[in-house]
């Protein structure tokens, strides 16, 4: 392992680069459970940074024992709280290289369209909900919040490692893809109620920024438009609760695995 | 509306502290939604501040036209952030006095115990679904995130107004006044699936701490935990995706009004 002291250092400033979003090829992996997701399904990450006073924990001593020594580095705390975008780090970073989904041909299982969501907490929540609903395509529009800032892969939880996630999408290309109706989130005169029908075991569900919902243009073509019936004691659910509700509630009736 | 300079001010001193959450009776409401949430149920808030900047924006001339000219405040912008605990504030902020909800004798429509729960942003997603699931008493176990701070307020996006919040409650004097079962949800042995078994058209939900769950003493008199079967993705469910889940699945089955 690597002892580092200067914030000159190469590993570190890029380090630094990938926390401010300004590396799009790779990721910054924050604290123990998300680096250990990320061991589960790939392989080792480029660099691995840990903090000095850290590096004796047994959580952290065990991560350093399965990846490689040549790609360890020993930050000062005050280094490392420099590059760290949490108040209190959790002693461990990985710098990995942003994977890559495999380029779409048909969509014929449930996948999720996010339409402008901007709030990076709730689209962190709605990856970590989507992999737990058991949907795995998750499609962006252009004008959703990064999918790969460090404060959406702390709020999915690892999520991410679990999803083929595709950003910058343009919603006429993915509707020419699919085989399997387009329901979308709305509140739009016509909208059904969510428990009014059964759903298709499979669909592509649309949900929309959270103040001013889903784009007329993608309401327009959807197959149905759908509403979670709630009380008027408030205006409306947070886009994460409600994506929750409609995924779990076709799950409910189709169980997927 | 008196203008106001010097951050001496007895009214900024006191919205400060409110702020800094060590005023125990009166809460701070920031920007233009909350405050109208505020107006629809309550009296008029003992302070109006508002922000040089921001006074002729006609959604704030709105409010200041429905409230009392002696309690408004015109403070210069350096001033108003200051007090603000977001960054973009949204020129007007209310101070009132925290709203205390009526002794509970009998409790006999569904309501909701949060055990131990940490984060303030899941909190207020909590109060605003529970609004929406209808449900109005929520019980706060002692250790829970005080409902009351800026952060909960804004996350709850006036939910607050809507239920009736009982913060530092200790579980067995709730249970000795329960006229329904106790589910907790937790994914202890002989949990049940969310989806197995009739729920109760009314009971006390239990929804604990986001990393260790509902407290053992709790399960032990639970009449029945309850899971939410979702795929191994990933390992769990964020603490108000989970409770949106289930209260929405018993309003599905019971369609409360």
């Amino acid at each position: 392992m690597k002892n580092i002291q200067s914030k000159d250092n190469l590993v570190v400033r890029q380090a630094m680069k990938v926390a401010a979003g300004r590396d799009k090829t790779r990721i910054l992996l924050e604290g123990v459970h998300l680096c250990e997701e990320w061991l589960k399904r790939y392989d080792p990450p480029e660099s691995v940074l840990v903090q000095a006073s850290a590096v004796d924990r047994p959580e952290i001593a065990r991560l350093l024992a399965i990846t490689d020594t040549a790609r360890q580095y020993l930050l000062a705390d005050a280094l490392f709280n420099a590059i760290a975008t949490v108040q209190t780090p959790q002693g461990i970073m990985f710098v990995a290289t942003r994977p890559v989904p495999a380029a779409i041909s048909r969509l014929s299982t449930t996948a999720l369209w996010l339409d402008r969501l901007q709030d990076p907490g709730n689209l962190g929540t709605i990856l970590r909900t989507a992999a737990a609903a058991g949907v795995k395509d998750i499609l962006l529009s252009a004008g959703c919040v990064g999918a790969w800032s460090p404060k959406v892969l702390r709020s999915a939880q690892g999520a991410h490692f679990a999803l083929d996630i595709y950003e910058h999408q343009h919603f006429p290309d993915i509707r020419d893809r699919l085989d399997m109706p387009i329901l979308a989130s709305s509140l739009v005169p016509g909208a059904r109620s969510l428990y009014e029908d059964a759903l298709p075991a499979a669909c592509l569900w649309v949900v929309g920024n959270e103040g001013q919902g889903v784009h007329p243009d993608i309401l327009t073509v959807a197959d149905q438009c759908i509403f979670i019936p709630q009380s008027d004691a408030v205006e409306s659910l947070n886009a994460a609760v409600a994506t929750a509700i409609l995924l779990f509630e076709q799950r409910r009736q189709h169980m997927r695995g």
